[in-house]
């Protein structure tokens, strides 16, 4: 078990690895194009599956060496539900699922330190965004409602119920064409200057607190 | 009183509260629906009113206890405020007044700690700002007077009076669609983009001005 | 002389002056709806010549009390200017003029302490900022002369003229409805895209840079 | 040797050498005209060609007198390169490069010592970015290899090719004009607002943390 720990380990292993992840991106990438496929989509395929057996033995190979620890590693978590999305039935009602293979490229962040890092930092900075992502979307919740109710009927296609509010605001906070939704309802209802103002200032400054927050938090640490 | 103002601080009252406002914030995004409404629609409004009374009577024991220092927190008089909304008669004129009523479920900021010193927070750095915002108000006035002089007969819907310049000049400023607010503007009065270009650039300069005075003082404290 | 220094400086003159240039904002304001100027345009011209009579007189006075001294500081120039934008003829070709009286407004920038500080204190950046706008402003001229040779033909009104390129570059700076102007670049020259997506990357590169020079400064100070 | 460096250094030969490269951008903008060249064109293309031989002499003569030191220099290559676009033969399929020329003027970076520490201190803060450039070419990569399979066919335009779909997703994350492209694809297929809410959230947070990258090493140096 600590020989196959250390295999697991060593530089070399690692690298090949890499290497495969690399190749894989490829292979699924070029399976995209259909006149690639109608040429080389046999091979595509078979490298695909090889390669996928390949990485279920690493992990098997690593789980082997590291049993419970393995699991404990929220990595290890990773890498083994982005390779068994590989291996779930893709037919019928879960044929986007074959689609989602491509996330095995992804643990090219599990496996090069450098971009290990980078994700393990921005995620530390979640944690300190919690409550203001809550008060977002109590912001949210509350102008969803209150837009259905005051336009759901003049506007439908924007504010005809909850699920198509939310993406309206949420178009709102980002500032993307909202003169173009804020101008009909303001004909609809004259009063919609005094209800959607104040939104689009107030989520962007909670979005702007947001970013401080993440800021002030890299600055101090 | 002491003993309502120790059953009123608990945290099992505390919590109870709390779950009744998550609740009734499900109760009123469910009444958004026509469907579920035409069926439970009875059941909904029931629920609705027996929490309505609940809240009042807590906010009625938090007053009986604390009397005029419940009044003293600002946190208090918000409480009052939007459970008052939901008291006030809501027919004719006054039926925007339902749509209000959600602004209930804004309860939660002031009494989910995280929350309120989210919020808090964030007022606090209002002030600091209070100079740059009155820049900004003298800003917009002077360049929606002169564009109504300049554009308004030429660009009627966009200029033509005060109101709906300071409205072109807001999306202006964030950048929305700009582009083709200005190309018109630019084939009726050629001279259009040395009115425009200097408002977008100060305007953008004094917003940058405002988000690091705000970054500035996160910093500092 | 030094008595009418004094009394120039005396916090009652001051807000004496800050009222009227507040009243005259709001005869100017008024003075763009037709339907008030239509029975109240008398009056409001009456009263707007006085308020100018007045701010002459003003300023005459704080000449006469400071001389020198007054013009060597750069905000008794910017009143000077402001002022006697309001005397200059605006008939036949200067009617463009007329429009600029409201700069008249901007003296509370000057008079109010808190806005004065604010304004000095963005100014105080600008210096800071040249090497980086000079940068800009160079790479504007090279891509925007690239464009008109690469693109002029297929695209003239976006880049006919080196005026054109520099406001159709200006807004894919601003990330506004850029890809409506890159796609049909691309259908006209393939190779479009290794044009444009280095211009955006670069142009929003340098912006964010001069952003960060902003902040950094404001820190340190 | 020691001469012509000496000669080569001294403030006046550096004057003189940005005097004609601002001399050279002028013709060259000039030279975007119709109406200029018709009347102009013969002189114009003359003072290139003649500022292009003393560029050349320039260049040579900096070789000669810092030899191996010269091409050391990052700038020293960078000179040549600009230089020796202008060279080029620019006919038939290389017309391309006669609109390279005008890169000629950025050599005003290299000679101009404020211009050129802006753009060294930006340059060395792209290093600091390379994990998260990584990061975010990955992701990019993941997405787009989705997008294709999942939305390919119901919205060739947007994602019918890996390009396209880069493209698309670049213009998703720079949020212009967002809606109008999720919306379709929403309809399409339902499920799509899960596959690209989070795609903008991820992108937009990965480049807010570039920036914080940026703004952080700005500050500890
Ligand atoms: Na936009
Ligand atoms: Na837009």
């Amino acid at each position: 078990r600590a020989r196959v720990a250390r295999l697991v380990l060593s530089p070399l292993f690692q690298r090949v690895v890499i290497g495969l992840i690399v190749l894989n991106a490829v292979t699924l990438g070029l399976e995209t194009s259909d006149t690639i496929m109608e040429s080389w989509g046999g091979l595509l395929h078979a490298v695909d599956t090889g390669l996928l057996w390949i990485f279920t033995a690493e992990i098997a190979l690593r789980i082997f060496a590291f049993r419970g620890r393995f699991f404990r590693d929220p990595w290890g978590i990773f890498d083994v539900l982005v390779v068994a999305i590989s291996w779930a039935p893709a037919t019928g009602a879960l044929s986007v699922l074959r689609a989602l293979r491509v996330l095995r490229v992804l643990r090219l962040i599990s496996i090069v330190p450098s971009l290990r890092n980078v994700v393990e930092a921005m995620l530390a900075a979640l944690p300190g965004m919690g409550s203001i992502v809550l008060l977002m979307v109590l912001i949210f919740y509350v102008f969803a409602v209150m837009s259905v109710k005051l336009f759901g009927e003049a506007m439908p296609e924007q504010f005809g119920s909850l699920g198509a509010a939310f993406f309206t605001l949420f178009q709102l906070m980002t500032l993307d064409d909202w003169a173009n939704i804020v101008k009909p309802a303001m004909e609809a209802e004259p009063y919609a200057l005094v209800f959607f103002l104040p939104f689009i200032l107030i989520a962007t400054f909670v979005v702007l607190n947001l970013f401080i927050g993440v800021i002030v938090e890299s600055i101090q640490t």
